[in-house]
Formats: C-alpha cells, sequence, structure tokens
C-alpha cells in the first residue's frame, strides 16, 4: 500500500543518493530509465534535479511532456533496475521487459513503477545544460512511500526499507545500519 | 596517502550518493562544510553540482573564490561531518574544532581535507538559482582517493572503503555490500 506524505520532508526520500528509476509518458507511451544523478536542490519549492544525456529516449519525453516521477527502487528490484539502465526504451517495452507495472500518479500523467517504495511526482521547473548532459530542474507535487518502508526517514534497519546505490558499471551497494550523529 | 586517479571514472566517487564536505577559502581563511545534495553532471568535462542555501558561509566563500573541493569522508568521521553541517564557519574555525586538517589541493587554492577518502577539486563553471538555494556547478579539475579504499569502484565491503550518506535530522547510514547485477 501506498501513503502520500507532506512535502516537509519528502526531499529525504533522494537525501542518501539512491539509484532512481526515472518513468515519463507521451502519448500514452510510458517509459523508465536507471538514474543515479539526481539530487534534492530546494526545500520551498520542493525541488528536485537529475542529469539525463541527450540521447537518451527519456531525455525525448520528458522535453515534450514537461513531467516525470522519481521511482525510489528497493534493493532487491537490482536486476530490474539494471535492466532499466542497459537497454534503451526506444527499442523495448521496458515495463513488460522487466516486469515492472504502471500506475497512474495523482498529480501527473506520467506513470509511477508499483514496485518501488518511494515517489516524487514532478513538473519540469527548468533545463539546464551542463556538459555532454541536460540537468531537468523538477517541481515536486506530490511524494508517497510503500506503508512501513519511510517514517520521517528510510527504515534502513528493515531489508524493505533498503534503497540501491549505483557505485559504477554493473555494481551496486545499499546500506543497513542506521548511526545518530546526535546521541 | 593519497593518489590522484584519471578523470574517467572519477565521477564514482560521488555516483551513489554519499554525504561530502565542501571546503572553500578566501583570503587565506578555509572553510568546510557538510553537503548532501551533490550529484555528477557530466562526463566530457567532469561536472559536479552541490545545491547550497544562500545563507550559508561557505555560498560566500565560493562566490568569491570560484573554486571548491568536494572531499567525501569515510563513514567512521560521522561526527565531524555532522558537526561541519550544525556550526557556521562565520562564528568558528571548524578544522581547529573538529580536528580537521586542510591539506594543499593540486589545482585550486581551497584545501583537502585530509582525513577523508576522496577529494574532487573544482573551479565554479556556472551557477543556477534554483528555488531557495543556489546550484553551483563545478568542473573537475583533479580527483584523488586514499589508498586502498576506491579501485574503479568503492571498496564498500571493506571499513575503509565505506562512505557515509545522511537519511537526515543527525541520522546517516552507511553501505557494505557489493551487489554485481552482470553477474
Amino acid at each position: 500500500m501506498k501513503k502520500e506524505i507532506p512535502l516537509d520532508h519528502a526531499n529525504r526520500l533522494l537525501n542518501h543518493g539512491p539509484v532512481v528509476l526515472i518513468s515519463s509518458e507521451q502519448d500514452g507511451k510510458p517509459n523508465a530509465m536507471a538514474a543515479a544523478w539526481q539530487t534534492p536542490l530546494s526545500i520551498h519549492p520542493l525541488l528536485v534535479g537529475v542529469s539525463i544525456a541527450p540521447k537518451r529516449y527519456s531525455h525525448e519525453l520528458i522535453t515534450l511532456s514537461r513531467e516525470f516521477v522519481v521511482n525510489v527502487p528497493p534493493r532487491t528490484l537490482y536486476r530490474q533496475v539494471h535492466g532499466c539502465g542497459t537497454v534503451s526504451g526506444r527499442d523495448q517495452d521496458k515495463f513488460t521487459m522487466f516486469g515492472l507495472t504502471a500506475v497512474p500518479g495523482r498529480r501527473v500523467r506520467a506513470p509511477l513503477i508499483e514496485e518501488c517504495i518511494g515517489h516524487l511526482e514532478c513538473v519540469v521547473a527548468n533545463t539546464v545544460t551542463v556538459g555532454d548532459h541536460t540537468f531537468f530542474v523538477g517541481e515536486v507535487l506530490s511524494a508517497s512511500v510503500e506503508e512501513g518502508t519511510f517514517h520521517d526517514i528510510w527504515e534502513v534497519a528493515q531489508p524493505k526499507g533498503q534503497t540501491l546505490h549505483h557505485l559504477g558499471g554493473s555494481f551496486y551497494t545499499y546500506p543497513e545500519e542506521l548511526i545518530d550523529a546526535g546521541s
């Protein structure tokens, strides 16, 4: 079950740097790409940014539709995430290919990916050319999480709250210990 | 011992989303701030971005000096990192306060933080206002790592190659398992 959360701390879905699946849609055709190069940017309004190479199919879809969803996968989804990062949606329907389920968003037409545990629904607020990539700045309109995975911060001490982080190539890692620096 | 690494895969110092210490300097006064909101942006040239609130002292130093260093702390440095994120360098010398050592960079005047295990020396290539923050885009001129911590990817299966990731508030986590999605 997914539940909507207030935007106040929704930046914390991305604060610790997980790899994400960016979903987008144009003319009824959904796509998903893996992206490690993302970060929160602003609290008021809540803005997040993702850097995407112009050759990517998602670059075209987001440029046309002006919307995207940032989906945070659980660590168990690593094969699908890696697959989404190595196949182009121009040639393949990645949702079918990797057994991912597109579900309607609350505020955007781009679909949410049901198998993920966190979602930020965004409209494009700005695009900036950064070297050989484009940085899409998205304003977050709605944030939601899978119940039991996130309570103000990710529940990384529990398997279902463990996110996936891309080290490089085919290598990933995940967090599982909580450190309280205030104690 | 620190060694310089080629820029080809230096984005991988940040690819998995660690919290970093941003060091800067102006008129001989060094400062360090903790930043979770950073990401690689481009391969050629190698660009990285970090989002900083205008009220931060580092915002002023980087705006004036047009340089900064992204330092990747090991997980054991969590108390110092959290301290650097909660005290202002306007009032305190954070290097002295937290027992951090400023060492000269190869290509910039901003100091490297010796206790960290990865370093990206940057000049400011662009600044973009993003809501209530400023996004500083830095071109990486030199990358270096502590020997034994990084071999094309971070050695997260070894304690000394484990980075720190900010969940929110006083809470941090770290990775320690390697997943190979290509196997």
